[in-house]
């Protein structure tokens, strides 16, 4: 398609630096004992001819591609819809660019093409993974564990147990829940309705169990099922007024979920905060600021997750390259905490 | 880091099948030969074993990774924030997945990281390039030349002639301005000003040369440079009415720019289409729609021209492994009509 102009070799930069192909070997894949005024020589010859290393060849050295694969479980247009990922995607390309590593984000249309996400890192094309969004029975998980690619996940993976040394990083779900409910409570409401997440998901049934910790015993009909988007937020507060009409505050699964509870309340007349006290979880700007009335939200570092996910993954690379093992032990898991932000709604 | 669990053998499926390797091999790389009874009690094996094929062994065979490098030319945030290309990259999924290639989309943080993208693209991992948003004088181009790599540009490259063979899809961005132009004079509008794209990318300045085609010897203080963000149509719309405050007409580069536009028309007490008319670039949805007035603006099939793309690279894929090349010929660039839709702005 595009005319292909010969690729310089090896032999071309050791003919214009004057060296040896030893010497420039050496220089290009980052070894000690050249000398620097011949280093420097090899190294402008590099730039002078556009040379490119065989990735391929300094692979088989290295084991390292140096690029990491990204895999939202979602499909493409979540991806770009929901700006949950956009930042998480942020910490994450921020720390692998800080490391030389490159992104390879993996986009599917739906579960159905995962088993060729796992072709994919089985292939040999990068080190390893990143994986968020994970919802319950994916064979994504196991599909790495095939590949022998470590990873590290976002979210708590459901694994019901008995497999050891999986990493990830998550939110303190359960803990900031229960704020988020304390909270209501706090301000004298009593009829708290919970608009849940979706349920296929860790992060959604760890919300909700913080929840129950707080309001045990709570009529069921104060809970319904929502999964993460204003329009399931929508749909689940016209629900909630339809049944229990008397209802004083509302914990939403996330802002977006909160943003479509408050369209729906002010539809009805429901003055926030003083009918009815809406929180909601992540701290997404700029949409938890401009709601009407400004979120009040558990927050949580969505982009440190991202951050975190990345260097966890890069230092097991590293342990695993490192003869003498000082970069330290097995990587473990993380759960960051959460803090309520007080705004306008609760 | 996740506990590795052995990857069955292609011995372990034969042994499971009671058929030879050789038999394996030939019903895992879809060789004929093998009769039915016979691959089906191996791909009986392959599935209850979990058996995934050495694709770097198998890509060696068809030479082929089925996986297809997208490179958007501008850093991660803008990738996400703009909704062009999460509409671009829509089109090449769906495409891709149709055709059971993964979309390896390589992101990074600015220009700084183009050598490393070069890097991986020449690393064997993918079989083309997705290129598009690319400016002046972006490596990128140059990069995938040398890993040898086939590749579609989104958007024509401005590589000022002599290297042949450059396949590109493109908008009619000169005509689509013209119709533009052409519809504010029809509406009796003389004073019509240009706020552009960014003039690094070819997009921008074909839609500024749309617009001298018809504004011959217009004032040049009428023409200001924006960058194709709301932020920047606003700032050039402001720097517009304060030096030709008698302007009755803007047509603005994109539809974000335009939003921006009209926000400061209204800051400044101009009606809209009263007093100044406003065309946008894109119908980019639910931009376009959602504006104050609704705006009026070219649309092109943003969608559509990242099908295109994907739909061009893989026939060419295709062709270099048909030998009797019945796929059809080389293929070249497609530029693509725009259309004009009337909405309240103009």
């Amino acid at each position: 398609m595009s005319e292909t102009v010969p690729r310089p070799t090896l032999e071309a930069v050791a003919a214009r630096a004057g060296v040896s192909r030893a010497t420039v070997s050496r220089v290009v894949n980052g070894s000690d004992g050249v000398r620097e005024p011949l280093a420097e020589r090899v190294r402008q010859a590099v730039e002078e001819l556009g040379y490119v290393p065989n990735q391929a060849a300094r692979s088989l050295v290295t084991k390292r591609h140096d690029a990491i694969a990204v895999i939202v479980a979602e499909p493409e247009t979540r991806v770009f819809s929901d700006p949950f990922f956009a930042r998480q995607l942020r910490g994450i390309s921020k720390e692998l660019t800080a490391h030389d590593n490159q992104l390879v984000l993996l986009l599917t249309e739906g579960r159905d093409d995962h088993a060729r996400v796992g072709r994919y890192l089985a292939g040999g094309h990068v080190d390893g993974a990143l994986v968020f969004s994970l919802h319950i029975d994916d064979p994504l998980p196991e599909l790495i564990q095939r590949a022998g690619l470590p990873a590290v996940f976002g979210g708590r993976p459901d694994w019901g147990g008995g497999r050891g040394g999986v990493v990830y990083v998550d939110s303190d779900n359960r803990g900031g829940a229960r704020d988020a409910v304390r909270h209501l409570l706090g301000l004298g409401r009593s009829r708290v309705a919970h608009i849940t997440g979706a349920l296929d998901q860790t992060s959604a049934v760890d919300r909700l169990d913080g929840f129950r910790d707080v309001m045990v015993g709570a009529d069921p009909g104060l809970v319904v099922e929502g999964d993460f988007t204003a329009a399931g937020g929508e749909r689940a507060m016209r629900e909630l007024l339809d049944h229990c009409p008397g209802l004083d505050a509302v914990f939403a699964a996330n802002d977006l979920t909160a943003a479509g509870a408050l369209r729906v309340l002010r539809e009805h007349g429901r003055r926030v905060p003083d009918d009815v006290a809406v929180v909601g979880f992540d701290d997404m700007l700029p949409i938890a600021e401009q709601t009407d009335p400004p979120l009040t939200t558990v927050r949580q570092d969505i982009e440190g997750m991202g951050r975190l996910m990345a260097r966890l993954l890069l230092r097991d690379l590293d342990r695993d390259t490192t003869a003498d093992a000082a970069v330290g032990g097995s990587p473990s898991s993380v759960i960051l905490p959460t803090t309520l932000v007080r705004r306008a709604s609760a």
